[in-house]
């Protein structure tokens, strides 16, 4: 049942420069996210775990599921820079607080990177549209799943929020809708990254957000 | 290690409609089960990522502990109707309500798909018999676990109830022994199917459920 | 970016009844670490999860993260010494408590040879040393991290502790740059052993523990 058996898509491949930018980014965030939570006694090591998970979990629940090694495995950068990322996250938090809107920027690019990664990954391998978007959309959000499991919090993700997988989710269809179209796939994922990023930064400035959940009453 | 390593089954394959029934009706009654957390404030897309991991959650532990890519990645349709159903179980959820035991007799239906499908496909592959029951079980109840994972609840699989995951083991159990025995790998999972949904009504029927853990006190 | 194309080690293999006392062990250990929770009614199935996945939870991490199909799946007699495990550390939990240092010192070797076995097979399989550590480590401390999930408890591994999952990176580390120098992977699977054994357990007797979170206060 490949419906997309024919030509396949390459994956977007960004330089490793970008890539490792985005899990120092998404380490710093774990970190800096994790220090809310002073009471629950987090030693070093939790952490360098949450680092760990926010910079590349996404990325990792992306390979397992395609059943491919993780790139984090293949390299010795990834675990360096995002256990990196988290001790400066952890270290510098009350500066890097004061930046929170550079935070948000920086964030709603990585999404949107993620997203694009993840999106023509899938489709390279030959998964079809639809799950294609949801391979892109865990891979943009699964990091933030694994912290508040390992936090023990309720998942952010499932609750009234900003936009946060939203915005992967318009992205992500826009890449595959594109591709269908025929437009080349660097471009389809340029324009995923620009639109994740706008949805995302959108949302956080306008507090756009989905509604509850509502059942037809009678 | 192998010890099924000779003639192996086939996997029990349903048609494609039967799979997505099961998947519609995983994904409605996620959503149904979710609906009684209005206090949590699930967001519409909270709805339909519970109708995706109760739809086919399963499945994608399934085939992730197989080292295969998940069925539900190489079709449109199987996100479509998870994300379908939970809509639906959304929407009315207060007449399906009503309709609490058809719901209770499609489930167990839809359990005794999915360890069939499950302990088949593990057979298939050359696992041997107690580790195909185990990822039969798993193919059932996983939905049930990620669902309780991600809305932060009490696995309720866990704790003591009505023998859904045992109905499950039995349904598993039949199968390898019948197979084992020489019976067509399709009889072997009609009653598979069978077993299971008898052992989950009854036990629904009749109240039954497991002794709690205890110890040999002295 | 493969950065160990070269000669690969063998992966440290361990008899087969090693490994299974070792497993066996950690689902004793798993249903008695449940048994404090006997307010949360876990009935018997409960129980026997809890020790599967204390048992090999961790090598299933290790497996699908290399995306290789689960050693656990490859043969009966891994869930079958796990669940035994499980119904003995039920059953007999109050004996066993008493031979709390015996458990311990049985614990800390298990988490050794989990580490010497995940640790070298990722570098069999060509994963760089960095990425090697943590796929051991993840070997050693997974299925504690799965049976905090399924009990809804604070993930232990991430608080002020006894250095669990440090004992597993110093032995890991130590395995990872013997290899890089030269020693026969055997001999370094050894020392790994030891020396996350030692680390432990000397942890315990001296309560030694990681520094908690903290920032630069300015």
């Amino acid at each position: 049942t490949r419906e997309n058996s024919g030509v396949h898509a390459t994956a977007f491949a960004i330089p490793l420069w970008a890539d490792l930018a985005a899990i120092g980014i998404g380490g710093t965030q774990g970190a800096m996210f994790a220090a809310q939570f002073r009471d629950r006694r987090l030693d070093l090591l939790g952490v360098a775990i949450i680092g760990i998970v926010s910079g590349f979990g996404g990325g990792m629940i992306r390979d397992v599921l395609l059943a491919r090694l993780p790139a984090a495995l293949t390299s010795n950068w990834y675990l360096l820079v995002a256990v990196g990322g988290a001790l400066i996250g952890m270290l510098l938090e009350s500066v890097l607080q004061r930046l929170g809107i550079v935070m948000t920027v920086l964030d709603a690019l990585t999404i949107g990177l993620y997203c694009a990664i993840g999106t023509t990954k899938a489709l390279a391998l030959g998964v079809p549209a639809v799950p294609a978007v949801f391979v892109g959309v865990l891979s943009a959000v699964g990091g933030s799943i694994l912290r508040d499991l390992l936090l023990n919090l309720p998942i952010a993700l499932m609750h009234v929020g900003s936009l946060y997988a939203i915005a992967a989710v318009v992205g992500a269809s826009t890449l595959v809708a594109l591709h269908a179209l025929g437009v080349p796939i660097f471009l389809a994922a340029l324009l995923c990254v620009a639109v994740t990023f706008g949805v995302r930064v959108l949302a956080v400035l306008f507090r756009w957000s989905l509604p509850e959940q509502r059942r037809i009453e009678r």
